[in-house]
């Protein structure tokens, strides 16, 4: 909207705060993905074959918890970069139409639209189970996979079973929406607590300092990031360091060192 | 019983069967443990410190999925070879009394009783989480916890709070009962398949075999142990090799090699 | 031998004592393998595919400590129950000839014989290394890679690079002896010193009591196992706690519980 | 030296390069310097209390790698929002002065001056062993250690063995120089590929384009970034999807979902 010149206030970005989307995004999206998946179809995730759709934070946040649990992990992605990190991480990287031969999970979590789509359909196992935390319904394209299908029902709450005109059974889960929200009771209150800190504390500044602020978008301000970390390490009992003025001049130099 | 001359027919142990201790002990009790106390009080597993009660098969389950989760794990043990085990797999060992002190979710899986108990009650943080999935519900002192209160309340269903003398409030999950059977769906079906079909080749066995049985307790026979997971594996679509007769040989042999 | 009625004396089967293979076999053997292979090619792990061959108490510390640096690790198995524990452990279990087309790095930890073999040199990729941290150097088929191969020569030490007929470069490290006692310092000491503590108590025990022992193999007496335990556990400074007389009483009785 | 008017020509600040410091600080160091340290000591890894100090790129490969050997990680950090980090990821986090009475290996990789200093040396125990992989020698305060020994010697190569005036030793890797490239070879040339690369095309772009670029620290260019994530993807045999032109279009949007 502020590329085409229709956002006509200015607005604070609390997604990209690093005590938002480095916590809520990650450890928030990655246990309650799981989690909403296993309140609707109770499978187990030791040894299943997890395709994750999207390595951003919410992505590894997934990957990481699929893992955890003892998943085999597979990753799909589109960055290079992120490709290269997920397959450091440990994880199998491939094409989405190769993951979707031999998934038996799938998630989506790219923000993006139709990432799992007919092609893919077409070629899934019996038994695939899909479902969508990252965006909105559009993740999945569910109008591919109805006209895909001879029939349609619910087998537990949440879990819609699709049949194939071939026979195969593929599983959606909570209609394509947000499966932590859907199934689960979407993200604790230990993680929100920061992502909530951030648009509070987001609303204080805009209100104390609109008048200076262009329309478009602006960044959480870096002290009120910092404040949320601080804050929270406290009402968790943590304790760390901090510089000496020796260590942050030393920082700050550039004349001394072999 | 058996020791005890009152065992009057023959019986099979189950739960020895290698195909049903190391998976649904290991990996079912290890998720849906989690699954039941992440149902019963929405918490955010990553940085919180669990104390594991027991490594045995259950108790690996549950340090596994709980660190898998990003938890920082503490396992209390009584038997050395296992405490060692717990510590070599990077897991914090120290005594149960040390663990109360540090811990935020304490889980029991001993078989044991009063594993945690008044002494451990009397210096547990604020807010301390304590559930069962060991069991009976007699593994947590639930008297002694009573007896420390002032208050008691039903805060969510499965989560009773108890507010002790001194103003801490500490949380029992689902009576002390198995956790994962109280506020989860208990062992995914993809685990327990495997110990069903133990049980009913075991009945089989026994009906069949009985007459030449002593009443005592009997192992469940190797053949179908093996029976079970060949056909675990064949319905998950895993192939695996066989010995050719020139590496059975060789296995059976203590001539070769240098 | 003893089956065989070759074995003329009572031996003691130290590895079989549980503070030897459990620690020594899989940390011990884990860590050390990767070490080897590290210092002989000084390959990065993270995100290579690392074929494991057994999943034993070697194969496992192996396929843990190889995930641990980021590789994507396949076990090859012909135990089904082995085999499945490794699928939950979330490992890619499959056939031998199909992880040898996958490959990048092969480890043998099965004791047995010619577990990679004509076949599987025949499909692998180029630059495929392939080490033995089981037993004897008879696990890799060392003379099916010669005759296989149209030259052979040292690229570093510890690391032969075999080029075969089609131009593919297949590297064997150590000549296929345990790579590392090859290349590496085999086992810490922190480690090898509850196996030596075995061997040396296991010693003394022969020399008390031979007169009462029958030609044969004799497991590690418990008491020894258990001391060996507690004694490491004090040097690493770590208390654990001990059973109350009532909690042992529980634990032998059959009456009581719900 | 920007900052101070002092750089008189334009720099690109290779290290920022997504391929680089994502893999090679983080994959890179974190492989290297545990084997540096693993052929500095021969130490088991399994069941050790390690401290990281800093949780940067550098710090969390440490760390991660450190876990995956099975050991114990403690991380001390100055910065709220990455010391929480390390917390949702597993570690135990706490001040640099409590980390030094538990650890038993101390790892700096912050880049910053004597991070480990007269202060932490008067509380380590017995037999500590202290390194260095962030930056220059001077993250440890060696004088200060010297300060307090009574004696100094090698006991093994690259192991320097002080004695405290209360008895305690101390064990000082590669002089506190990187101890990757003290004790090992630095990194494997599969992460160092990515870094190299990054240099010679930024090189090449300096060559080109110096005469249209201010004096002053540049960013490589984005194009540079994902060309080297892309021929390291191909280079390994994984290939990834692209985004269609709907697809495109969509993440462009704001007007879609719901």
């Amino acid at each position: 909207m502020a590329a085409d010149g229709k956002l006509k206030y200015p607005i604070i970005a609390v997604n990209e705060a690093e005590t938002k989307h480095f916590f809520d995004n990650r450890y928030g999206t990655g246990q309650s993905t799981l989690d909403g998946i296993t309140r609707a179809t109770n499978i187990l995730w030791a040894g299943r074959r997890v395709v994750v759709g999207g390595y951003g934070w919410c992505g590894r946040g997934v990957a990481s918890r699929a893992r955890g649990l003892g998943a085999q992990v597979i990753v799909t992605e589109v960055n290079p970069v992120r490709a290269l990190e997920a397959v450091m991480d440990g994880f199998q990287v491939m094409t989405g139409i190769e993951a979707a031969q031999q998934g038996e999970v799938f998630i989506t979590v790219t923000g993006g639209w139709h990432v799992i789509s007919a092609d893919h359909f077409a070629v899934m196992r019996d038994g695939a189970i899909v479902a969508n935390s990252g965006h909105f319904n559009v993740e999945i394209d569910i109008p591919a996979l109805v006209a895909a299908s001879v029939s349609r029902r619910e087998v537990r709450p949440f879990v819609e079973e699709f049949v194939t005109a071939d026979g195969r059974r593929i599983h959606l889960l909570g209609e394509g929406r947000l499966i932590n929200l859907a199934a689960a009771e979407g993200h604790p209150s230990a993680v929100m607590d920061m992502s909530f800190a951030n648009q509070a504390l987001s609303c204080e500044y805009l209100v104390k300092n609109h008048s200076n602020l262009a329309s478009g978008v602006h960044v959480v301000p870096r002290e009120i990031d910092a404040e949320v970390g601080r804050l929270k390490l406290e009402t968790m009992g943590i304790r760390i360091d901090t510089l000496s003025a020796e260590q942050t001049a030393y920082n700050e130099s550039w004349e001394e060192g072999t």
